[in-house]
């Protein structure tokens, strides 16, 4: 049984994206791509009349789908917002989906919330409502990238911009936790960096290569360049700050999303160019990592499979009780603040 | 009339690679994207057995081509020499084909130099032999990307991982005189970030952008996101620091390379997909901006045709002034030193 909640609101294309993730889980979970065996449950969050008329738009009836709730949000944070602006605005209004939606999983009314709205405003309103797991500083979010070996896991791709190598350090830890979770039994870690030898980079890169080889051993495998992260990387976990690990996936998208224009001319036709894209969930979304409860950060220009993609990821962290195998990966690690600083 | 010099060394594939360029430009000069109206003279830098044996295996005669000359050197820098370690090299070896090449510009028996091998050698033998330009602190290395809009010019792509924010600013003044070169009039300069919106980022992004806003005005155009660098970016020259600069290419190498697979899968066929990656030669390598001098450092792993391209564009790099043109553009800006901090 996964209990998830999905934010209708703040996605670059309005409501209707999400709402036709909703429709195509509804009609059919196993093509959607959920076991049948594992009941979904899924909660609507937005303003009622918006979420009722897209419901009956898409011909939805909620006596008929009992397994279907709505939950009132009346606004969400702009996309355009500051993370100044963000935070005010968390710390005023209680109505907003992301409040909404991480209330509920702190309330252990649903076991997760999907959002593809402002970034910040997920992050922040997870922070806040959820708290950090011990040991974590700045929470991280976790982005599966399909490289040749599999899949690789990216942290952070854009939750943490100033990320210190403490931070970088406790990414690694979370990030094994979740690919435990995704199938990848010993996982080997990685320091996203300029270089394959020891020693290049700025200076966090440095700081960050002595402590990860200090706190994992032969686990950590050093550096892994960018052109390696849907390669052939020698690391499951790679870690970054979020400034530099969101730039890194932004322009995989770009140039994917480039390539299947060229590509469809070199070939003369667009339609196997556009599946590929299409289905190339890393782009779609990832897992926030290091606050108490399950967090799914979706890209703002989602398809309505990007967002179904983002729903199967929120059962699958459900499944996989990855707050409770996070908090025992940083068991170990002294606290850090909220600026990822060794705590005093 | 260009005089272009050769690095035989220090590519991924050894100096095949570069001779099969060399052989491929005298056998069709033309074919190789070369103006018949500008003669083009090359001189190869590397042992001068290696060389002979390298002519000798592709039946190229010297007698034959009075506009081919060879410039003796005894080695390189190894590809996986530390930042240290390449520099202590540069300054104790004189036979290092990088310090070779860079004193033939230096003291004009060429326009400009290529070279595939290490990095960090090419930059640092180009500082030290050549000098920077007044008003230059570090220098940027200059890549073409191919947006959906045009050319768009990235800098700093790793010459510079430490770049402070007075450096993006030169980086800018002499990107866009770059950018004038190849074609773009007046070139929008762009800042790469995360989010669109102004004061995102991290502390380097939010002095950058004061700063550019300051210098260029209406010219600046704000950030621009990883995503937008191949698609449709609001700016004709993107600043970033080198780090990030270096991730942000490699990233779009390795989805460009991912992409070759899954597309040769989707349509059936293989041909096509390599053709487009063969012919993508934003991956070939760049221009270095702020040296006294024509550099173009290459990819390490580039192929024979991605050589090609960088000897193309060392052409044109002279034929366009390109130190005359950044010393210009960078004539109203105060000196900065080697750190990139204001000479006092």
């Amino acid at each position: 049984m996964a209990r998830v909640a999905v934010d209708l609101l703040g996605g670059d294309a309005g409501p209707g994206v999400v709402a036709d993730a909703i429709a195509a889980i509804l009609a059919d979970p196993a093509a959607a791509g959920f076991d049948p065996d594992n009941e979904l449950s899924l909660c609507l969050i937005g303003p009622d009349e918006t979420v009722a008329a897209l419901l009956r738009e898409r011909s939805i009836d909620l006596d008929e789908h009992p397994s279907l709730r709505v939950l009132h949000a009346g606004d969400c944070v702009p996309m355009t917002a500051s993370s100044h602006d963000t935070l005010a605005l968390l710390r005023e209004r209680d109505d907003l989906s992301s409040v909404v939606g991480v209330e509920a999983v702190r309330d252990g009314r649903v076991d997760a919330f999907v959002s593809i709205g402002h970034t910040g405003a997920t992050v922040g309103a997870s922070v806040l409502g959820l708290g950090r797991i011990t040991g974590m500083g700045r929470p991280g979010l976790a982005v599966e990238l399909p490289s040749a070996r599999g899949p690789v896991v990216l942290v952070d791709c854009g939750a943490a911009p100033h990320a210190t190598a403490e931070d970088l350090v406790r990414f690694a830890a979370a990030g094994s936790a979740y690919a435990r979770i995704i199938g990848i039994p010993e996982p080997r870690i990685g320091l996203l960096s300029i270089g394959g030898e020891r020693g290049k980079g700025d200076h966090l890169r440095k700081q960050a290569d002595v402590r990860l080889e200090e706190e994992f051993g032969d686990a950590y495998a050093g550096a892994v360049e960018g052109h390696d992260l849907v390669g052939e990387p020698s690391a499951d976990v790679v870690v970054v700050d979020g400034f530099t690990g969101n730039i890194a996936l932004k322009s995989m998208e770009g140039a994917l999303r480039w390539s299947v224009g060229v590509m469809a001319k070199a070939y003369g036709s667009f339609e196997p160019a556009r599946e590929v894209l299409r289905t190339s969930h890393f782009l779609s979304g990832g897992s926030l990592l290091g606050v108490a409860g399950n967090i799914v950060v979706g890209h703002g220009a989602s398809s309505a499979d990007e967002v179904v993609a983002c729903i199967r990821r929120a059962a699958l962290l459900n499944a996989g009780s990855l707050t409770d195998r996070v908090r025992e990966a940083l068991g170990g690690f002294a606290p850090l603040n909220s600026r990822g600083e060794l705590a005093t």
